[in-house]
């Protein structure tokens, strides 16, 4: 598959959280274009294993190649803390993930060196952000949580009131957390939208880290370091692609992406092994 | 595919919310031998489409027939809400779904003529249990409610206090389900969990409804009804299908089987179209 300046960025997550990171990228790079896809037929991932998740992450690749993408982010924390290795070797074109470009952000940011991680049961039991902010520096103290029900919140809109926050008491003063840390890394692109009452919650000392802007930085440095940025005005596409129905994805997603989004296409995906 | 009294029974469901109904039938029917397949790595059916739902279950009511099944037992309601027509015309074994069993239990219980369906958002939107209700008994007022978040919370094993409490009084309270019904149909497999929960944000002059035990008698129907009954203590065996690796399965799944499952083979579903 050929690709050029003009070709678009590839961009896919198990439903609509993704969104997040694509409404990052837009703002970063606004002449690009885009193809996301969300795999809404299997969603969510965060709850399954690596072995499905690198082979859902392998078939969300290869639908994106044949949309003739130069760059591919994987904008869902599950799929970056399992399947980028996979993804690397398979695929022809640079692979981004949101872990590293979160767990920097985060190594930059504390002053006490303690940071806190919450993301889905599968990217906390991956060990990936531990991984990633002990590459990045050391001697700091990492503490991690998984917190399962804020993505069901998310989707379902129950962003504000009582029931987040209650949730929210429960696993960020309850957990496994530890006391001092500073840094509070969202490790699913769920979270933003659940940010107000995380940061009610931990307080305003604590500053919250979101991979979204670092990850469109990242995705930026690369495309520029290959010549690879688009500079024209014109052209520029936004698709999105669902592997169920679109109707649910068209109206939750506009949440995601802070505005509405007009179609999206149902597609099937081509599963190995 | 040959089958006669000693073939097994058939289950399946999106993941472990049919073990309830598993559970009854092994009650009801403990001679009888029974493969279950749970369908991990799409959980949940709920949020899902009508479309995708009906082609996760043709896809598993194959891998069953290849286990010779007798009969299949569709035991998600957001199944039996969507699939079953395209399952019987597709199946050449008896299929019992869990929507009618349990709106024929309802349409007994109820004094007030009025009854309220909770269920999944998929099961709601179909509006199976306001059509069998309707088939059964005339002049019945049902109202119904979608509870999408009951799900994640009876998976995590939030099935006590105020988190619970408080979604349910969101859902039971506030929501759409009006004054005066004295039953209630829990209509998602993964509801009985949280009936205490469920039964006091209701009060005690409303009767929940629960398929699984209606469902397992009319199991023992068709079964007698076509002679396949099991009549020996011998050879009954239990087998556990999973589609994601099966560790969280056997885990969550005792607690809705009420026992331990000591083991699960992970297979691969044939996705057509």
């Amino acid at each position: 598959m050929r690709f050029d300046r003009h070709s678009p960025i590839g961009v896919f997550d198990s439903g609509v959280g993704g969104l997040t990171v694509l409404k990052a990228l837009i703002e970063r790079l606004p002449l690009e274009s885009t193809v996301y896809l969300g795999d809404t037929a299997r969603v969510p991932y965060g709850t399954k294993s690596g072995e499905v998740v690198t082979k859902y992450s392998l078939a969300n690749a290869d639908v994106l190649l044949e949309y003739g993408v130069k760059l591919l982010v994987v904008a869902c924390n599950t799929a970056s803390a399992v399947a980028l290795p996979a993804l690397r070797e398979a695929l022809p074109i640079p692979v981004v993930g949101v872990i590293a470009p979160g767990a920097a952000l985060a190594a930059h940011t504390t002053k006490t060196g303690k940071i806190a991680v919450i993301g889905t049961p599968g990217t906390i039991a991956s060990g990936a952000y531990q991984e990633a902010l002990a590459s990045i520096r050391t001697g700091l103290e990492v503490h991690t949580q998984a917190c399962p029900l804020f993505v069901p919140l998310a989707e379902e809109g129950w962003t504000e009131g009582q029931v987040p926050s209650l949730v929210a008491e429960q696993y960020l003063t309850r957990g496994l957390l530890g006391p001092g840390f500073d840094t509070l890394v969202l490790g699913c692109t769920h979270y933003p939208l659940l940010s107000d009452v995380i940061q009610r919650v931990v307080g305003p000392g604590v500053t919250l880290v979101d991979s979204a802007r670092a990850t469109a930085d990242r995705v930026a440095e690369v495309l520029n370091e290959r010549d690879l940025l688009k500079k024209e005005r014109l052209a520029t596409e936004r698709h999105y692609l669902v592997t169920d129905t679109p109707n649910r994805f068209i109206e939750v997603g506009a949440r995601f992406l802070g505005h509405s989004i007009s179609g999206a296409r149902q597609i099937d995906l081509k599963l190995k092994g």
